[in-house]
């Protein structure tokens, strides 16, 4: 498809791969920032990206790869950003050129640790993109799957629908299938929030909970997720939709997600920190519920989160995870 | 404890294994029925069940076995069935006794295939128990982790709270959680719906489809259960609650569900006869697949069911599992 609007990814990572696998299905033109120029250049050369989903043979020919962020940003109309967030406005600090007119799409699944905001908010009160041009990306998708072209199903967030509709046509394939939301606030919310309720359930697991406690544990989960985001943003929203319950379950089910790990690593007696350590990284759950527990502090009448409170008291306040767990299993139903 | 009231459990399998330990942690006295005599014997001389849960150390000392279901029947206020859906009709031709003045807990889960009911309605229809004296045991829960006292949680589901209460205080222990629920019906039909969305699971799993359409199943299940429960018998309840989303995921995403492990042979292209033999059993979702399209029949304005639709499909109409998925697929969200 040959698109007026010019489309563009900004991130190296797995997830950006796999966005760039998808738009390539339908665009002859596919501009792609990512910092690291020997993947690039491994990219054009060998046709896949060495770091991430490398089994992935990517079109090279649609490809305008660029470790200027600046240059991906004015080539493009619509900005898909999947750079983590604890690195976003790291990148950001190197704009030199508007978000004037540009529509801006986040795939980064957290918090900005920097402002405490979900991407579309650091967005909008950092540059003043206004909310019409922001949009999200959300699953349930783990792009590993993506990968090997296994059925996915995206949701597509934008207050404007048009957006969303377009971006939606540009993302379909055979593999992936696509539905429209008018709650950016919500469906990113619910993407934050699920990467805590998969860290919790890492640590129920390191502490020896089984099946059934973890399907109780979910099913408390999606109650407090609903609760929380209707606090955050009251609107009508089914909790049970794919963007929702759904990534709720692809993340606290499975065993790859980098947020459960860490939480089995803690439930299993490892420290916050030598957990961090050992997976030479920090999982985005770990922000996110640092931002979780300061919102809802904000909140004059708070929502009952106890899942969230007790991650919160395990990650932050150095309590014990099995004394902290056995507390929370009076406060399920 | 020594309760003034008596409480039979009718069944020898590991259900009813599990449920006989949860008792026995509270009570001095406990009537237990089965069929097969041979086991009996070996309960009381060994201490636990030869053929379920053979792990856990019973407490003969409080068990009144019988293999005479009339016996067991006479001796208790308090009976709460667990013999499989499929061999209740059956056991219950030996029925010389009268229920008058009992208090029926069924923790079946599925349909009499003889009547096509739920077992509440069962024994209300059949029997003329009537409804304020029938309740309903549901999980989340394996029975295999109650054999290794991980942490579980019971919802007791009785129009008359009361009995509710009664029952939910003897079976509660440190592994052990109840919670009460006026919602026999909703929630009897849940724990039959799940074992037809295990299967659509198996089906799924066979096919090749990966952990981001599973999530997505399970999210528009839930949507499907709580449409299909509201149209059988409307009434407030979250859908989200343990009894009825835990049991759902519970069962889902149990690699070892007898109905998920038929489905995914189903999917990898065994016909329902050679799957039923390969697996020397028939799995309950086979015919709760059954009463629930022909409920959802009967209804004038019938609820959307696709995925319930699928599986009768392919399990009854010999539609092909791939294909019946695929347009199933494009019925998802």
């Amino acid at each position: 498809m040959q698109a007026l609007l010019k489309f563009a990814v900004l991130g190296g990572g797995s997830w950006a791969t796999a966005i760039v696998k998808m738009l390539t299905e339908n665009l002859d033109t596919v501009h792609w920032y990512m910092r690291n120029e020997t993947a690039i250049t491994h990219i054009m050369t060998e046709g896949n990206n060495p770091n991430y989903l490398s089994s992935v043979d990517l079109k090279t020919a649609s490809l305008f790869l660029t470790s200027d962020i600046n240059e991906a940003i004015t080539a493009a109309d619509f900005l898909i950003f999947a750079i983590p967030s604890a690195f976003l406005d790291q990148e950001l600090q190197n704009l030199n050129t508007s978000f004037e007119n540009k529509v801006i799409f986040s795939a980064i699944k957290g918090i900005v640790p920097e402002t405490g905001l979900i991407v579309g908010e650091h967005f909008h009160d950092t540059y003043q993109v206004p909310f019409e041009n922001i949009g999200v990306i959300t699953g349930p998708c783990h792009a590993e799957e993506v990968a090997l072209e296994r059925l996915s199903y995206l949701t597509i967030a934008c207050a404007d629908e048009t957006k969303a509709k377009l971006l939606a046509e540009h993302l379909n394939s055979h593999y992936i299938k696509t539905k429209i939301s008018d709650d950016i606030i919500g469906t990113e919310y619910a993407a934050m929030l699920k990467n805590i309720y998969a860290i919790a359930a890492g640590i129920a697991h390191g502490l020896g909970y089984g099946d059934n406690f973890q399907s109780v544990l979910m099913s408390n989960a999606i109650r407090e997720m609903k609760r929380f985001i209707a606090r955050v943003h009251k609107m009508k929203r089914n909790i049970n939709n794919s963007a929702y319950l759904g990534d709720l379950l692809v993340t606290g089910y499975s065993t790859f997600s980098r947020n459960r790990m860490f939480g089995n690593m803690i439930g299993k007696g490892y420290t916050v920190k030598s957990a961090q350590m050992e997976m030479n990284m920090v999982a985005e759950g770990y922000y996110a519920t640092k931002s979780a527990h300061l919102l809802n502090q904000k909140h004059e009448k708070k929502s009952k989160t106890p899942i969230i409170d007790a991650v919160y008291q395990v990650l932050y306040e150095n309590k014990n995870a099995k004394k902290t767990f056995k507390k929370l299993t009076e406060k399920l139903d």
